[in-house]
C-alpha cells in the first residue's frame, strides 16, 4: 500500500470551532498489542458547552440497527434536536446484542450526561437525556460497560478545545483505519467566521446509505461540529442533502453498515446573531448548507483513501442519465465491483468489466442505450483522457498509455450515456490482497 | 487451495446421450504459454445428427449483451427452437464489441451450419441457421475470426459421440477453470432409458440472472443435451425453471457477466415414441423436469467449487421467508458479501457480518423483523449444529467449535427469519488472495 500518513496533518487551534470540548482516551476494549506504543485510543467525548445545541442525524439503512443506532435516535426525538453531546467508542460496535445491548448504550448516554452537567453552560436546558452514542468495530459482541464507564469518568478531566483533544477524540474512532480522520474549515457568513470541525472513521464495510431518523436508513461513522447558530429542523435538512452527496456516495466493499451514523452539532458559540433557517432566511441556509455539503464531501473522501488494503483513489462520475438516481445507481454498482475492483489493483485496463457492472445495475428507470454509451479514464495528472468506448463501438486502445494511467494512485471513470442531463459521482478504492488478509481475520 | 482435479472423472462411452457428435480443439485464440504441455481447446461445437432437434436457452439480464447471446436468441426464434448445433469458443468473449462484434457471430453460426449439412441427419429439415453460438473470455476485444472459422472446419473430421469428444468439447469451455465440468446421468421415463450429458465453465463473473429468450435476460455457459424427446415450448419452460433453482443461485464474486447462457437440446434419439410435452403428458414433464433440474444444480454446484481461488463450498439457506423471492434476494445478498467471504476464508466465525448482509438486502416485500431472526453453522460432516443467534438474542458462542466447523472446506449457513413459510439456498464460495491475483491481471 502507499504510504497514507500524510492525510493526517496538525491543525492550528484556533481553527477548531468554539464551545466545544473534546477528549479522547484507551479504557481497555482494544486489544494493547505492541506494548512498545501506547495504547489506542478506544472511547471518545466530545461536548457543546452551550445548552441550546441543534443536533442532526442520519442514520444506516440496514434492517439490524445497532443499539446506539436505535438509541441515539430516540435521544434526538426526546431533545427535539437539542441534543449537545457524542460519546462513541471502537472495537465493539454493540450491534445484534440484542436486549443487553440496548441498556449498555443507554447506560454509555447516562454516563456522559454527567459531564455534560459538570462541564457544560447548565443554567439552562436539561442535562438528561442530551448524548448521542456510536460505536464501531466487532458485530455481535457485548460491550465491557465497566471498562467503558470508567473511562467516560476518566475523559472528564482531559475535555479540553484545541488540537490534541481533538486529535485524541479522532484516534478513539479508528478501527482498521491507518490515520486519524480529523479536518477543520472556516468560512465567512455575513461578516461572522463560521468554524467546522469534522471526524470519521471507517476503512472496511463502507458501501453506506443513510437517511435522516424516522424511518430507519449506513460503519461508517462520523460527527461535524459547526459554531454556526442553526435551527434543529434546518440543520437535519442540510446534513441530510450532505450525506447524500458525500458519504452515501463512496464505496469500499459494498457491505453497509449496521452502524453507520453521521452527526452534526451547531452551538451557535460564533457569535451569530439569529439562528439559520430554511424557512426565514433561505439564501443564508443555502450557502450553509454548500459549505457542510463541500467539508462532508472532504471528509469522505478521507475514508476512501483510508479504504482496507486501498492503493488507489478512483472516482466514477456517471454522466448523461436521465435522472440523478439512476445516475447514482450505476456509479454505485461499477463502485462495488469485484472484478473492476481488482482490475484497477492489477492496474489492468479491463474496461470491459466496468461496461459489464453497468450493464447489470437494477432497478433503473430508464434502460441502458448499449450504442449511446461512451467510456473514457481521465488521468488525475491533467494528461489527456484515455478513450475507452464510443457510442457502444470500442476504441483501438494504446495498452502503453492505458498503463500510464492506472498506474497512478488516482483516476477518474468517466461513463457518458448519452441519455439526459443528470450527472452522480461516486468515490472508490481497488480491492487488494491486503483487504482480504485485513478482512479475513479481523477478530484477531 | 484445496486440489479440485477429483471433481473430473473419466465417464463410460456408453452414458452419454444417443444422436450427438462433439468436438474440441485448439484453434489460436488462447496464448499457449507452457509449450510442454499441449494447447488449451478453444473452440468446440456438438451437433444433434437429428433435424428434429428442439433447443431452449436462458440468456444473461445485463443490459450489454454480448454478440453471440443476441445471435443465439434471433437463431431460436427463426428455427423456432429448433436449431441443432452449438459452437463455442473462450479466449474472447465478443462483448461490446459493436458491429463487427454481431458478424463475427454470424460467420461462426454458418460455418458451423456446414457441418450440420455434412453430418447431420439432413433428409429433413433446414440446414440454415441450425447453430447456436456462445464466447466467452475477455470483454471490449474482436474475436480471432479468421481462426476460428479455419478451427470450426477442422472439428469437421474429429466430431464423434463418446468420452474423449465430449471431454475436448468440455475443455474448449474452460477460461480460468481449474478442470472441465462435464457430466452425465440417467433415468427410466416409462420404460425408455433417456440419457443427459452436461458441460458448464465459470470461475469468476458469478452472480448470474438468467431468463429466457425475448426480454433481455446471465459468464456462466452451459450446455445441456438429452435424448429425450421434448416439444421445443416445453424444453424452454422446463430449462426456465431449472435454471432459476440452480445456476441463477449461485454467487462468485457478484459480477452478473454480459455472456452467460445455458442451452438445452432433446433430440429424441433415445426412442420414445412422442414428444414430452407440458400440455398433454404433465406427469411425464414433470418427471423430465424435475430431473433437469436435478441435473443442472449438480453442474452449477461444479461452477461453485471451481470459484476462483476458492477453498470453501458453501450453502447458504434462508428459511421462513414470506416468499420465495424475498428467501432468494437474502441467500444472494449474504452470498455476495466481500466481509462475509473474507471471513469464511480466514475460517474467522464473525457471524455478525452475515446479519449485516441480511439487513442490507435490498427491495424485499416484507421488512426482516430483527427479533425473529436465528442463525447458525451447519457442518457438512453431519456433527452438531452450532446456534450463533436465537431470535435475534445472541448465544454464547464455543470459539473452539465454530474455528472446527470452519476449517471444513463444505458448509451450510442457515438463516432462519422465523416469518412465513418460504426457503431458498444459495451456493456460494470464499474470497481469497487468490482470487484478486487472479483478476489483478487476468488479461495476461
Amino acid at each position: 500500500m502507499p504510504p497514507k500518513d500524510h492525510h493526517f496533518q496538525p491543525i492550528a487551534d484556533e481553527s477548531f470551532p468554539q464551545g466545544y470540548l473534546a477528549a479522547g482516551l484507551y479504557c481497555g476494549i482494544k486489544k494493547h498489542k505492541d506494548t512498545s506504543k501506547p495504547p489506542p485510543n478506544d472511547l471518545g467525548v466530545v461536548i457543546s458547552t452551550s445548552p441550546r445545541t441543534a443536533s442532526a442525524a442520519c442514520f444506516t439503512l440496514n434492517a439490524f440497527k445497532a443499539a446506539p443506532v436505535v438509541v441515539s435516535g430516540e435521544v434526538l426525538a426526546i431533545t427535539q434536536g437539542r441534543a449537545r453531546a457524542l460519546v462513541v467508542n471502537s472495537g465493539c460496535a454493540n450491534a445484534v446484542t440484542g436486549k443487553q445491548g440496548m441498556q449498555d448504550a443507554w447506560d454509555m448516554v447516562r454516563t456522559t450526561d454527567c459531564l455534560v452537567a459538570t462541564h457544560g453552560d447548565g443554567a439552562a436546558g436539561s442535562v438528561e437525556n442530551q448524548t448521542l452514542v456510536m460505536s464501531t468495530g466487532v458485530i455481535g459482541q457485548l460491550l465491557p460497560t465497566e471498562k467503558i464507564l470508567q473511562g467516560i469518568g476518566k475523559a472528564s478531566s482531559s475535555l479540553a478545545g484545541g488540537f490534541k483533544a481533538w486529535e485524541a477524540l479522532a484516534r478513539a474512532f479508528m478501527t482498521t483505519d491507518t490515520f486519524p480522520k480529523l479536518r477543520a474549515r472556516s468560512f465567512d457568513l455575513n461578516g461572522t467566521t463560521i468554524r467546522f470541525a469534522g471526524i470519521d472513521k471507517g476503512a472496511g464495510m463502507i458501501h453506506p446509505k443513510m437517511g435522516p431518523p424516522g424511518p430507519p436508513h449506513a460503519t461508517l461513522l462520523g460527527v461535524i461540529a459547526t459554531d454556526a447558530a442553526v435551527s434543529p429542523k434546518s440543520l437535519q435538512s442540510a446534513l441530510t442533502w450532505a450525506v447524500d452527496r458525500s458519504f452515501n456516495s463512496i464505496s469500499i466493499d459494498g457491505d453497509m453498515s449496521t452502524n453507520d451514523t453521521i452527526i452534526a452539532f451547531a452551538n451557535g458559540a460564533s457569535g451569530m446573531e439569529a439562528e439559520i433557517d430554511e424557512e426565514t432566511n433561505p439564501e443564508g441556509y443555502k450557502i450553509f448548507r454548500d459549505e457542510l455539503t463541500g467539508f462532508a464531501v472532504d471528509l469522505a473522501k478521507l475514508v476512501v483513501r483510508d479504504g482496507e488494503g486501498a492503493t488507489k483513489f478512483v472516482t466514477v462520475s456517471v454522466e448523461g442519465a436521465t435522472s440523478y438516481t439512476d445516475a447514482h445507481k450505476i456509479a454505485s454498482t461499477v463502485s462495488a465491483s469485484s472484478l473492476v475492483k481488482c482490475a484497477l489493483y492489477g492496474e489492468d485496463a479491463n474496461w470491459g468489466r466496468i461496461l459489464c457492472a453497468v450493464g447489470y445495475t437494477s432497478s433503473l428507470s430508464t434502460p441502458i442505450d448499449p450504442t449511446k454509451i461512451s467510456l473514457s479514464f481521465i488521468p488525475a495528472d491533467g494528461s489527456e483522457h484515455l478513450k475507452l468506448l464510443t457510442k457502444g463501438e470500442p476504441e483501438i486502445v494504446d495498452e502503453v498509455r492505458a498503463k500510464q494511467i492506472l498506474e497512478q494512485e488516482e483516476l477518474e471513470i468517466r461513463i457518458e450515456l448519452g441519455m439526459g442531463k443528470e450527472n452522480a459521482q461516486y468515490y472508490t478504492c481497488d480491492l487488494s490482497h491486503e483487504y482480504v488478509t485485513i478482512n479475513g481475520d479481523y477478530r484477531s
